[in-house]
């Protein structure tokens, strides 16, 4: 039988326990969670993340401000507001839509967010703690894995964990998250990527399988072990002339092809994107209090 | 025929070009590369290691400082005095020579350095970048392999590279080295450690093995793949009595029984080992111009 990894369900649960916490928070500490979010440009799938946030934040108790600017926006003017933030006290969290205009330089952007407030967890010192394993912000996606790994008793410790992509926000941090020396991980890794020849032979060997492509429906059945676990980063759209919207979503792995070949899968969607929002709640908590652990 | 990958001339010709841009240095910009070394306690390695690298700053020109504390120092102290070096001029660099004694925070201090004088390449904002892809101060021994692998045109694009070794000084940051999206990289990446299982299926796997173990002469000729190129990263010393003093050096790799099967391999020593100082000569002299590619 194979067992769903069920990521909604999962994220349910813990924005219900960031929801409590965060009422004893305020009644103990008058303290309330605060998100900052920064929308540069027209975006359309931008807005809707950005939106889909600050609702969130609104169902949790948090506080959250949109800043929505022009995509004329200066380099400059956006340093400037997140300074502002920086030195906010009722803003715990910030957080820059990906991706900014090309005028404006992403990465500077990035590191212009106080350390303690990259709820995002892309500022580089956090990724350096991240990789030597010390408490930290941890990037939301591959957080949310290993909470439905802890969640669902998926036994990392001495398994062959093989990731397709190394893209700096999914690919290299679960692959750093993974390898680490403890309990939930210990997992022997390798990072699989566009350069990697003969693929099959690589995740064919993979006990865990996390593929983070953007290639919809790439992984077969033919291309997965007997009873591994896989995990589905990936959320594309695919025409669909069937449907009335014209297209339909799904992931980087065929679903319907691979499910009765291994013991547990993420559906996509409803696997890894509602476990990233979740644990964006979870880091903007985790800020509030100044905890990381 | 076996190819030596040979440290010890690449070290030598790495220095001998930074003598020379030194001299250069000096004569345009009046500036003189300069690194301050810190050892605590009176371990003999370590007392060891600090002369060396002072004698071999002499040698190519630099300016060094070499402070020893005894072992008995407070952390206020060794903090206080990193704030000194962080602020004075002359000091480009700066290495805590590791392990410090275990009343002071070893993070916490490496932590203290200023990053663009983090010439070891172990302050998170460095580690973080090395992951990222930005170019950074890299820590030493990993930066040194990479330079092998340039230096005899070791290709490693689209290659399986297995590391053998997860620390945070040479098999996670070699990993993230090898794995890059750049003509010397691009390799698929596989990271094992004390709890893989079935260890010598990985090794038999890698066209490129990084031994980081610590562990004498453990790769034998039946763990490694035909033709493979062997980077070993171990110094051991081990017992011989037929010597006169009693002991000899060697690697992690049983380097004459692997010879004939491997297209190319390190020794140990005169490998990896002559490298990681000559890297951080190059790092210091990096630091003293402020430019990281």
């Amino acid at each position: 039988m194979t067992k769903i990894l069920d990521g909604k369900v999962l994220a349910e649960k813990i924005k219900l326990e960031l929801k409590a916490k965060t009422l004893e928070l305020k009644k103990n500490k008058n303290i309330t969670p605060g998100l900052a979010l920064l929308l540069v440009g027209d975006n359309p799938a931008s807005q809707v993340y950005v939106n889909m946030k600050a609702k969130t934040c609104e169902n949790l108790g948090y506080f959250s401000i949109i800043k929505k600017l022009p995509k004329e926006t200066q380099e400059y003017e956006v340093l400037n507001l997140i300074n502002q933030w920086n030195n906010a006290e009722n803003i715990h969290g910030i957080l820059v839509q990906l991706p900014l205009p090309k005028h404006i330089n992403e990465q500077k952007v990035i590191e212009s967010i106080l350390p303690k407030k990259d709820v995002d967890g892309f500022h580089p010192i956090n990724v350096g703690k991240m990789l030597i394993g010390i408490p930290c912000l941890l990037p939301c996606t591959p957080a949310g894995i290993m909470e439905l790994f802890k969640y669902y008793n998926v036994e990392l410790n001495g398994k062959h964990a093989v990731v397709l992509g190394r893209s700096n926000i999914v690919g290299k941090p679960i692959a750093a998250l993974m390898l680490q020396k403890n309990k939930y991980a210990n997992a022997t890794v390798t990072i699989c990527h566009s350069n990697t020849k003969n693929l099959k032979e690589f995740t064919l060997e993979a006990d865990i399988l996390v593929v983070a492509m953007g290639n919809p429906e790439f992984i077969k059945s033919d291309m997965v072990k007997d009873g591994s676990v896989i995990i589905d980063v990936g959320t594309n759209r695919i025409d669909d002339p069937k449907l009335e919207k014209g297209y339909r979503l799904c992931g980087d792995v065929d679903y319907n092809d691979v499910f009765d070949k291994v013991s547990m899968i993420t559906p996509s969607p409803g696997g890894v994107g509602p476990m990233t929002i979740a644990m964006l709640m979870n880091n903007t908590y985790k800020a509030a209090i100044g905890q990381y652990e």
